[in-house]
């Protein structure tokens, strides 16, 4: 099968290599319909990870399953499936807290040469790992929903639920990457907050914050841009979600969080040296990570996706063979596209 | 009437000063019948904060009230009264949320020449700060644990409750100080969590945790403190309340919290310069600022006072008359008391 394999910055490369084959008898195998690009992938094609030659990439899937271990219970060849962006058994102490990225045997897709950004995947634990999402096949936007699903769209969930936010409230979501506008929409449309408040820098990602449901758009550049929410949210917003990851958004964060609040940061911070800790402090503000275990979100927001609620499909902003997987990378490296969605040919 | 003035790095002096008088309507004029000093009084008397000479001290006072203003509801002269560690109004929107120390009207005591190591104390927005507590008069026990609820029972309760300890829980306390041994406290006999272990250096103040409820003790200098802590809890504690703050402390905390805890913490911090954010992502950790609204809790914490649930006196392991404050002072910053009571004479 073709599957995608890193060689270094910037040099990744679609090749064939060996199909997966059942390991364990709760393995199953799904042949990839669609897969997707991550911004955090973009950390080993930059070169600021350290990934080895050869190593596969990818962890945003959905497909059909191929073949099933002896255990597996929960689907059967055919099936459509989703997948979350690791496995988790689904059974352990954490998988029941719907905690399922602090599983005891959650394994990271590309360990075990096993990416998603190929045509088929071995998936581990496949009972607690899987979910079967019948009918999503007849839609090309909710194939992609579905796909957004696995990653981005319950990373945004997640970070919304997990800084309290609580219908007819007040959201800010700091970044207009896939995942904050992913945030935007579970805000609006999900939670059903009042006021949904997107800050970012990009004019076209801003726009499609404002059709995920934001009430209002802030320039992150603005040297004001502190002030001018503090203002919109009379002092402060009770619900923050940093969705960037730097020193200047987690401190404008901190800033904009009003007393009693909680800010929850959902992708790893880079380069954060120096938090404040005294407006945390002083304003009991709790500062909460948010990797998000985005198996627990799947069949809500399946559901959401299936009723028409929510449409995260747009996210997708480049459309791609699988073969042209280089082409996304660099898409994105370079902002050209806010996040790629391959499509394998696998039907 | 006397009061304790700062006149520079380890010198305090008790002075003679002007009587307090109403100077708003809602004030009350309240005699201080005992003081406390404050481990967070030390950061100014070492000369690490800040102070003007003249400036008065002390936050934690309790005492009768001798004259209120025209606009005085709630206590008359006469009324035993405790007092949070600062004022608050009780009619905006932090004091309805029980965020007292955010409330737009706060005062610190101290500012306005206005200390509570005195004879007597002005109390801005006395309706909204001062709580009656007819009958502590009766047992000096009583008055003490009345002092110790101004502010380190009820920052150690604060920090357990926002740490989400449950009745059956475990909870871990890193600090062995007077807050700490109040939190130990509040999750052994307030909360009722099963498995309460402190952390701390000082084989007295541990003995006296063990008193308090602790189930067991760690000594936080062995080497193998998270070890022995991961171990105790198998994979870290739901609760965690960090009353020390410092970098190694901090480091603590979030090592030994369990994926989806909360570590409280209710100390300002000092010199933590690089909080590692990474345990927090992965393990969907929060990390909450807890500031403690003290008067939340004066009726609870007395009610547990008053029927014998509670008894936090003994963190006042030294009681001095006033005119010895100075004494008090050199006593905590050599470590030679946990926490000192002054008495005043007033009656």
């Amino acid at each position: 099968m073709k599957a995608t394999v890193y060689y270094g910055a910037r040099d990744v490369r679609l090749e064939t290599v060996p199909d997966p084959t059942i390991k364990e008898p709760g393995d199953a195998i799904v042949r990839v319909v669609r897969a997707a690009i991550c911004g955090s992938d973009l950390w080993f094609y930059r070169g600021i990870t350290q990934w080895e030659p050869g190593d596969r990439t990818g962890h945003e899937f959905i497909g059909i399953v191929d073949a099933v271990g002896s255990d597996v219970r929960t689907v059967k060849p055919g099936d459509y499936v989703i997948a979350p962006f690791v496995s988790s058994d689904g059974t352990c102490e954490y998988c029941h807290a719907a905690l399922q990225t602090s599983c005891v045997r959650m394994t990271n897709w590309g360990d075990d040469a096993n990416g998603g950004q190929a045509e088929a995947v071995r998936v581990p634990h496949a009972d607690g790992t899987l979910v079967k999402m019948p009918g999503m096949e007849r839609d090309p936007a909710k194939l992609a929903s579905a796909l957004a699903i696995c990653d981005v769209m319950g990373t945004g969930h997640h970070g919304v639920v997990t800084a309290g936010a609580k219908a007819g409230g007040t959201v800010v979501v700091i970044g207009d990457g896939a995942v904050g506008l992913c945030g935007v929409l579970s805000a609006a449309r999900v939670i059903g907050a009042e006021r949904v408040i997107a800050v970012g820098h990009n004019p076209k990602r801003l726009e499609l914050a404002r059709g995920f449901g934001a009430t209002d758009t802030i320039d992150s550049h603005d040297p004001n841009t502190a002030q001018t929410l503090l203002e919109l949210t009379r002092g402060g917003a009770s619900s923050v979600v940093e969705a960037v990851g730097n020193q200047e958004s987690m401190e404008l964060a901190l800033e904009v969080a009003r007393p009693g609040g909680i800010v929850s940061f959902v992708g790893v911070p880079h380069n954060v040296t120096n938090l404040p800790l005294r407006p945390l402090f002083a304003k009991n503000v709790a500062l909460r990570g948010a990797l998000a275990p985005t198996r627990a979100y799947i069949e809500t927001l399946m559901r959401h996706v299936m009723d028409g609620t929510i449409d995260p499909s747009p996210v997708f902003d480049l459309a791609l063979p699988l073969d042209r997987v280089a082409e996304g990378y660099a898409a994105m490296d370079e902002r050209r596209a806010i996040k790629v969605i391959l499509d394998t040919g696998v039907r």
